[in-house]
């Protein structure tokens, strides 16, 4: 498959990472390119690239970034930021992040601020970069006060996708990039919903055709959403379901439960939400929980932070400053619906949703209801 | 004087200030401002203008930063994005930068980064900054191998110019904006550049016309080019004039050569460049060190460091990675001429640019030449 996103070039094919240097040459042509890997991914996929690279006879360097969503600091940025000058990258340079989406934020901001913008190709390694955190041009690194509270938009101009490179991804890592396709489904596309609930386990042995079919559905959902709505004016906002109580939960567990865990509970937490403020069909949740498990994903909030905590901690988000919380709501499956107010996503007072959480720490598992 | 560039209202008044609250209601408005200053700034200018917006009834908080270049790092930008998050600015928040060069480029990278971007106003309270910094949307902070290595184009919602606050600025601050004014009549007014030296004195004797005069021609000369090509990608490259010497000679001096000073001396540099290698009308240099003289700013290049410690500062540029060094000449006094290769300025080799750096060297002064 190729696609286009947003002025960016996808590129989604099995086995894909062979024609790097050919891709590049033709959608990103630059005098030098720096690619960035962490620690973890650097002697994987970072190294053989830069050797493929230089194979072909193009300039490439290896900068290695420290691994983990705790590393993606504004530090980090001005360490990464500082190590290209000193590498003497040029504004004719391109920068290529080969990893999971704190490789790609990181990168993704270096590339957007160094030398005030130049260009960047995502190639994600991870499930979850390859159907979110790649696609769609958003950047940044996190404050203290929370996730991604510095950044900009700066499109990547090729994605390159080769879902063979999830071959060496551990079970927990899958679970996060299928959390986001349980949201796709659950946002746009029952039918992709009821698919994943029937092939999660064929995709978390790995099976490639179960693999092709998941990245191709999510990368469609997504691409689409980006590409009319490319710097978060308005529909863009629908990506966000479960992301509100997602966030706050990464947060107020100091990112101790992974994104993916956090945007599982999050949607749990949000779909109940909307079916208790009556905007959300009764029984939505339950179907979302049922693929969210089927998956191996988390539904259970009762180790989770009291609500009173994950309700502060959602307050300092950047999408809630200065007004009430709001949250994307189902209308039912596969259907977003926007605010009385006309906004993409719902004000709900804080009681309410304290409610709601404090009803799902009382549920001894959530397997009753299913 | 009120004008457009590039998306940006400029409003350009004696006695402008007073108006802000409204201004700011008018083109900016914000559920909350946040308004930077360097702590020099701040008891002068910021603080009243916090003053002013709460009795105006918006909600306004005080950032002071460091003043000075060599504290417009990655470090203080982290430190302000920090403050801003503590603070709860939203996206629906607006930085106010209120000060000189430094301030407007700090705030002005916070402002494009916060949330991936907030609103941003500038109150330029230095010559340098009304005359140049504060128009054009270009914002960033240096890097240990070069001056304004990150950053971003962000342009500001206004730009308020009250030059009423120059009657605090001191002689040395008010001939680096004079640098960046003869600049502008260098590259594309010769009238306007002989009415700098006539009436230079005025100027810095803060006469209220001289002042509005100056600043309104820089405006209205800067503001078309950058409403012409707002991200750089040609023509704006033209007020690069002076600066890839200039440059040189301030991260070679470790910045112990203001900007105005290093400008001045870039642009006597540049002019005898493009003299030497026949490109530049013969005599343009020592009409443009005329005006420099009657500004009060330095021609004489004997105390500077080595050409070759020069030209290897030039080359850590970002506008020079991965090539020539390139200058910006003039054909003759107003007048820039684009490079035989098509782009808005020269390749000169190094040995000819070191050749002519050697003869400003070995002038006794430079006044025999004028």
């Amino acid at each position: 498959m190729t696609a286009r996103a947003a002025n960016t070039e996808v590129v989604l094919r099995w086995g894909s990472l062979a024609d790097l240097p050919e891709l590049l040459a033709h959608h990103a042509p630059a005098a030098r390119y720096a690619v960035v890997s962490d620690s973890n991914v650097a002697p994987v996929h970072g190294q053989p690239v830069v050797e493929r690279l230089a194979a072909a006879g193009q300039h490439a360097d290896l900068f290695t970034i420290r691994a983990g969503e705790p590393h993606k600091t504004t530090a980090a940025w001005a360490t990464l930021v500082e190590a290209l000058a000193a590498e003497g990258l040029g504004r004719d340079g391109c920068v290529v992040a080969v990893g999971g989406g704190v490789t790609g934020d990181l990168a993704g901001f270096a590339a957007a601020t160094y030398a005030r913008g130049v260009a960047v190709v995502q190639v994600p390694t991870s499930l979850l970069a390859m159907v979110d955190a790649s696609l769609g041009g958003k950047t940044g690194v996190d404050l203290a006060a929370g996730k991604n509270l510095v950044g900009a938009f700066h499109p990547p101009r090729l994605v390159l996708i080769d879902p063979q490179l999830l071959g060496t991804l551990p079970p927990d890592a899958m679970a996060d990039g299928l959390a986001e396709a349980v949201k796709h489904g659950a946002i746009a596309d029952t039918a992709y919903l009821d698919w994943i609930e029937a092939n999660a386990e064929a995709v978390l042995a790995h099976d490639p055709a179960a693999l092709h079919r998941l990245v191709t559905d999510s990368v469609r959902i997504k691409g689409g959403v980006v590409e009319r709505d490319p710097e978060e004016a308005g529909e863009r906002a629908v990506l966000n379901f479960g992301h509100t109580i997602g966030h706050a939960i990464e947060a107020a567990t100091d990112y101790s439960v992974g994104h993916g865990s956090a945007v599982s509970l999050g949607m749990v937490a949000e779909a109940a939400i909307g079916e208790a403020v009556g905007v959300t069909e009764a029984g939505t949740g339950r179907r979302i929980q049922r693929a969210l498990r089927a998956c191996g994903l988390p539904i259970d909030h009762r180790p989770l932070p009291e609500p009173k905590t994950l309700l502060q901690a959602a307050r300092t988000d950047k999408k809630n400053r200065g007004g009430a919380v709001r949250y994307v709501l189902l209308a039912r499956l596969g259907v977003t619906v926007k605010s009385p107010d006309g906004g993409w996503a719902h004000p709900v007072p804080d009681d309410r949703v304290e409610e709601v959480l404090n009803g799902l720490r009382r549920v001894p598992g959530l397997a009753p209801h299913v």
